[in-house]
């Protein structure tokens, strides 16, 4: 890669425009040179603009950038999406119109019929919705990336694809950095759990069956599963912890599940992706890990961990998987998304 | 009741031990008179056999007794044990022998055919099990309460029986405060999840069959539903929150699941047992509750609180149960046990 | 107490005034028959107006009752004020002009000349500044309780300023309670430390002073001690914790201290006041106590604990003080105000 | 440095040993080829031997050596100790009289007359103590670092040392990870404090005296200041915040006080060891840092981070200091002290 392609972020100041900030410090192929926001941040340099809340301080380089407003312009191509689900929707499109290549995070379009919500490790082909969105009359394009606790769900369960999934039930423990800030107040989560995130079961449920849906030619067919989620707030502060019962039609042995899970890999990791990790999946042998404390984190946050696999007497296996919300969950999965995109000539 | 029933504790400078001097204080039947312990701490003041770990400070009425050597003797008739897994077995059976009634929060003795694994708002039948043990040649009697997160599940799910329970799939968020003192090390949990409990999924799976199965004349029949645990520790410190998928061959509606929970008393609250709850079983129509830190302890942490039934995709209803894992999961359910036996004429 | 008081609460759908109303449930003396918020809420029911955020839910006797505007007119002539600093000032003076006897925890009007700032065991003769507020016209009065963490700080000095204190390093570690609802985002305090809170220092400084001066017939002479604070907010629910360096001029032994510790006693324990302790400040000779978890509650957290006394080779002595921040530091020291002040006729 | 030294860790299969295994990984100028611990685990590959307690996974470089016993042999010449107290003193004066440069994390010989107590940046005068060593007729020697706490103490004075310290009031709110494993149970801190740390004042008082003591030729002279510790442990995972007031005799004005934290440059910045941060002590202007889980783990947990210069009413100025316990406060510290001595000659 010779020279960087120019990128933007629009939601900028926000938490999750501030997680995207922080992964597009240093990438080798995007340089961030572009932030927008809302109007009462416009024209502030992004230093003055932004309440950082993430670990350390905000990176030199993006501290003197100007504040845009967001509408298109002088924005460049290739624009990450941090904005408020509020809002997305109309400015989204109007990029998208205009000629950006939309790489969303906000869960407005990701279960509209003609963009890809992408998983680059488990539906790459699903990038083949993007030409059915030029009947909308856009010059440019939107491809998103599922919920936080979503990709956890599905990266834990796309090695066992293969084995006909019929049935999941999922409980999620998610962390406190999934709900942004000021996000959960401490009196209610501090030494507690929340059996709750507003709209997050149906998320999930949703956007798994897609995920893992075939592409038919000019539509994705959702995975036919039934997918169940309980949802639950607990006090970890990143990396969000699923424990999934699964039915799976071809009855696999333990080894073959393992196998699976320890084979796993997909384009990023043929292309070798800068964001990809080495392994998509790392199984982990201990008989109390993953943990989100311990091993959210590793692997640059973008690898998913699984755990525990053992018989499960109401379906069939039950396990354990983990994955970090903020990065794999959010602006790692949208930048890896991007990567993939640009290999695939979808940004020319 | 004229004259209270003298009692003691096994195990009782133990943390469990705690909870049952914590919990028969005051109480309007039993009168804490004997504590046993191992020959260690035998012939000192309980005062200084133990490190208080609960809130505030140790009982007044007990600091002053003599810790006696876990042994037949002086001890009164009616017994508690909070001992230890590794040595319970033997102990229980000699007090058993020697004509005591023992009613132990121990494992050891829980799935024994002919020893009644009592919830005494679901399963008090299960007491006619304990003439059997006079095969043993016991002049006395072992009585048992579940494990803390089993107590929980079952109290969810006893109101749902009559819709037929043929399939489980629970996943729990379990308190420090479950694993004894020193029991977990800050290290490990500090925001964070450890994904596993030692022997905690088989005991939900089989002590739930157990409970929820139907006394036959001479056995009790596990009730013929597939259940599967997944359990799990968070940092919180009293309260076990459990997430229930459940498949009922019934096919009930949600406002006969609700009216179920709604209605649901059992032979402690028709006697007014003193230490059983009004209701048992209290559902919350709040959107996120309950909650370990601000429920668990209502109804003097007797009654289990369910939330947020709804309809579970993949097998039938879904909702979730907590209950207080140190009281109505341990000491409480124990006490509560030793009330029935008492009115049942199991301690004359 | 033939008949009970009726009182009102200003500002009660609020984090504070939800303390108010579950310490004023069941008072001997006090009858909470009248609830005042903003406009916003005025006209509803209170349980329609207020999202119960303690633990449990709200009490069923106040749940029924009509919020009224904050004015002036069918308030019972005790009221509790719990109000916003942002709009307390002008309110509580309106108040007090038309008659009515504001117990006030709002911060505005402590530190004015002629309004005592009551911690009736302490201070009960600064009681004698409430015939100056006759020149401000007013026909009631206003008298005030601390902030939740001078409270503790005085507390655990008190019974050392015969003693001759002449200068003051605390520290505090406060609960997450203390910065009311929503208050800190768990993202900021979630396994962290944060060392600021604003305007704290300043009120800790100031109000110790003035609690621990003496009345001079027309006005209070502020201690002439330099107190330092350093506020830190810790991940605790309730329970302010407070490391004390003192200077003391007459140079006692330990063995004074603790007997002053020990023997320290105020009005409200010779009157047997409802909400009192029965021993303001408890001594706890255990090396690592007290603790916030454990020990606030006690007492029905009404009771300053205090331990580890030791030498300060700095100053003089050195300990910890912890108290109850929404109880002792709150509801409970305006509830005992007021109780102090029916005693002294201040109320008729 | 064309080629590697080979290091030891003595007690390296506990936490501390783990900590300077993972610090060491990559080091540039030391290979970590030698790991000793007890009997008990000599002869096992350190992969079985140790439970791997630290985020992430074992480095693998380690995983394969073999345990050796501790005593003098076949080590390196450059050992670190992370032996646990009550065995250190012996072992640690065998292999210095057998010729090895111990460089101790452990407490046992911090306060001896001939061995330096290290913090480079502050006194690295006080490596001249090495050759009194010789006295004890020692081929070899023993070097320290500080207690945990007491780093970040010395950091945060050392640059106040030109204006004259004469009192020093400190508290402390120390992580979790400072106590080892398995540490502090759960049950005991979550949600707490707990305002005691064993020996852990008198550590901070005396060490800090010797630390910011002036080197006379033939011994320390101690920093004639009266240092008095609060030492509380709270629920962090890493990093020590301390609130210090501090009395100067030469009054310095804020912008002074400021100047010197910004200015303040040590003998590892000059050499630029590899371990140095840029800047030891960074001064932070947000009204509400340093804060432990945002700022510890910066600049690799080498640099020690003030904030909220104010002045203190009680002593002179007040503010606050973090650094990272596990590394700048141990492991790190010692590597940096070994760096710090192989630029010295002291390792030839």
């Amino acid at each position: 890669m010779k020279q960087k392609i120019e990128v933007g972020v629009l939601g900028a100041t926000g938490m999750v425009g501030q997680h995207f900030v922080k992964f597009l410090q240093d990438h080798p192929w995007f340089d961030l040179t572009w932030v927008g926001a809302s109007d009462r941040s416009a024209g502030k340099k992004y230093r003055d603009a932004t309440s950082w809340r993430l670990d350390g301080v905000m990176p030199a380089g993006v501290a003197g950038l100007t504040v845009e407003d967001s509408k298109p312009g002088n924005a460049p191509k290739l624009l990450f999406s941090a904005m408020d689900a509020l809002v997305a929707t109309e400015i989204e499109r109007a990029f998208a119109a205009a000629g950006h290549a939309l790489v969303s995070n906000s869960k407005n379009h990701r279960m509209e019929p003609d963009v890809p919500l992408l998983v680059p490790e488990i539906n790459p082909d699903h990038l083949k919705l993007v030409p059915l969105q030029k009947k909308r009359g856009w010059k440019g394009l939107i491809a998103t990336n599922p919920n936080c606790s979503t990709v956890v769900l599905t990266m834990g369960l796309a090695p066992l694809k293969p084995f006909g999934i019929t049935r999941v039930v999922a409980t999620t423990m998610q962390a406190l950095s999934g709900a942004g800030y000021p996000g959960v107040p401490s009196m209610d989560i501090n030494a507690n759990v929340i059996p709750f995130i507003g709209g997050e079961e149906e998320k999930m449920q949703q956007e798994t069956q897609k995920i893992l849906g075939d592409f038919l030619g000019d539509r994705v067919q959702p995975l036919a599963a039934r997918v169940s989620a309980h949802c639950n707030r607990v006090p970890v502060v990143d990396g969000h912890t699923v424990t999934i019962s699964v039915e799976l039609s071809s009855k696999p042995t333990e080894a073959a599940i393992l196998a699976a899970f320890e084979n796993f890999r997909g384009v990023p990791q043929e292309r070798n992706l800068p964001s990809a990790p080495a392994r998509p999946v790392i199984y982990m042998p201990e008989k109390d890990r993953p943990q989100p404390r311990r091993d959210a984190g590793r692997e640059r946050g973008m690898a998913a961990f699984v755990g525990r696999v053992r018989p499960c007497p109401a379906l069939d296996w039950k396990f354990v998987a983990l994955g970090h919300n903020t990065v794999r969950g959010a602006a790692g999965a949208a930048v890896l998304n991007a990567e993939l995109m640009l290999t695939e000539g979808l940004l020319a």
